[in-house]
């Protein structure tokens, strides 16, 4: 698959996954506002994909200065840095990963602020880095992932946890993968993931790309899924994980913990060491992004209730520990008690 | 508001809810296969509506036959009414109501059939009579289940259990209506109900012609709305209550039932006696309708996955009765154990 970010030509050139399954565009962009657009309108989405995002972004915004007679004033570079850095980060809340990519990205313009030619090229350099080093964690994920499922086993999973939400191969679906190559017989039950249909625009899409077997439920499924024996396990991806465990992801996701917990079905979080915020105590301290109300009383133009509707549309949720099976990372699946475990990988989510 | 079905000038009149909230528009049927194809079709749904159109097909279908030659060949009416019923019942296997309204026009058949003109007259009286007496069975379960409700209770819906689903007034939104006549402050929130959106659509939609507070939310949300105590009762219709309390509902009902029980919420099913089908012992032997799967790949003509793409479309779903807390009839609120509360009935549902 064509990766779904990518720097070419002084651009970063992304796919808009708002038009999938229909239509295949890729969008360049020439500035980091343009680029924070594209992560506040989910041309993007997914938390790793959004770090990856973030870290281009910010390189390119450095870029653009590039020519500018400010840069010879005293203090222009630093402003410009947090200027470009605060429109990157300012675009979606719960995400920790475009934090982290930020972090990042402002340890490498510590060190190189010196230079703004030099700083652009390590900027960039950083981010390809950052780019690279996702596709490998993913595929280390979904290594340590797929000893959890067993050769014919139906996993059920949702939102889009995917190569679309990575730099590729994925995180949930990373394991799903895993799995596959290793000679199991693995079947993928996706939830649409209303509002925004995630599970079925782009989990159904990349799975049937790979040929994997996908069937496509609604949400609201999910529990007879479970009663009828048909899913073994859920696996789901992060957009932050607090310092006990608790997760933050997609909008359903803690409908599904409980359901599983009821059904006795175990219930996977699988994610990068860069998606743990060790700084969050538990899930009160995430904050919940709330979306316009017409991702709920609309689909691509067409009504579903009146534009007067009152609407409540968190886009997340938040999973207690307490339902969390195993958390799957790069480094290793880890078990509750969670708090201890994560405190024990703390320091290796920068090496 | 308009009646949803009515017998006008020799029709069956019928407001088209697929086009809610977008359009209203009443369609004029003269056939009785055109009011098979419109439930089929969900022109109407919800259990209790789907037997009142069902009892107004069988009437429209037999004075169809108003100066047919057959009229004088012996056996003809008998199998000329066989055929309209079977026409009728075979559109929608899981609402019960469907087949409780064919069994009552039956009677009205085996008792008049000797004069054409006249069984036209009784089998038209007969599907006014039943359609009236939908109503006044809605405000009796109205009052009755207004009582489990207090003062500022918000109440959880799914799909449309309301005056688009019945003769008027509604079951699970008429315990709403009731306790707002009543004098307490209730509000609703509506899950959308996906794949057909009967809660965005319809629920949202009278709720806001009647003035009552309603919020919209995706059905992934439930789980979140509970554990944020936003919800202090979940009422549901029903399509057909087994003999032991057993409950099929709109798909998404179980996943409810779980999530409130998970949460310490009452569960409340609000539904006729037409509803309780004492022939099943239990929710297993009810058939659960498997609709097209591009209701689920589609919304209105935008597609959310490709063609091929597998999909897994139950309307329905049971939910059992130890997820119970109450059953809300027009005689009185079923309690625990259900199977000996649900006997002592038997024999008042044709009253």
């Amino acid at each position: 698959m064509h990766p779904v970010i990518e720097w070419k030509d002084g651009a970063v050139v992304m796919l808009d996954q708002r038009l999938l399954p229909a239509e295949t565009k890729f969008i360049a962009m020439r500035s980091h506002l343009e680029v924070a657009g594209a992560i506040r309108d989910m041309v993007i989405r997914g938390a790793p994909a959004i770090g990856i995002a973030a870290a281009y972004g910010i390189a390119l915004g450095m870029a653009e200065l590039k020519g500018s007679p400010g840069l010879d004033q005293p203090g222009f570079l630093d402003r410009s840095f947090k200027a470009v850095s605060a429109a990157i980060t300012s675009t979606r809340p719960t995400a920790v990963n475009l934090f982290w990519a930020a972090a990042r990205m402002e340890d490498v313009y510590t060190e190189h602020r010196g230079d703004h030619s030099r700083l652009c090229r390590e900027l960039l350099a950083a981010a390809e880095a950052l780019d690279r080093a996702d596709f490998e964690i993913n595929r280390a994920i979904g290594r340590n992932g797929s000893d959890l499922l067993r050769d014919g086993d139906t996993v059920l999973t949702h939102c889009n946890a995917g190569a679309l939400a990575t730099a590729g191969y994925g995180t949930a679906l990373g394991v799903v993968r895993a799995a596959v190559e290793s000679g199991k017989k693995i079947r993928v039950i996706a939830g649409e993931t209303r509002p925004y249909l995630q599970g079925a625009r782009l989990t159904v899409w990349e799975l049937q790309e790979d040929g994997i077997p996908v069937t496509l439920v609604t949400d609201s499924m999910a529990g007879l899924v479970m009663n009828k024996g048909m899913a073994q396990a859920v696996i789901v991806g992060a957009d932050r994980v607090a310092a006990n465990g608790d997760t933050a992801n997609k909008i359903g996701t803690y409908s599904l913990a409980v359901l599983a917990r009821y059904h006795g079905i175990p219930f996977y979080v699988a994610a990068p060491l860069s998606t743990i915020d060790h700084e969050t105590a538990d899930g009160a301290g995430i904050p919940i992004e709330e979306r316009d109300k017409s991702e709920v009383t609309n689909f691509r133009g067409q009504a579903t209730a009146r534009p007067q509707t009152t609407v409540y549309n968190p886009a997340f949720d938040v999973t207690p520990a307490g339902l969390i099976t195993a958390i799957i990372t790069e480094e290793k699946v880890l078990f509750p008690e969670f708090g201890p475990a994560i405190a024990a990988l703390q320091g290796l989510r920068r090496k």
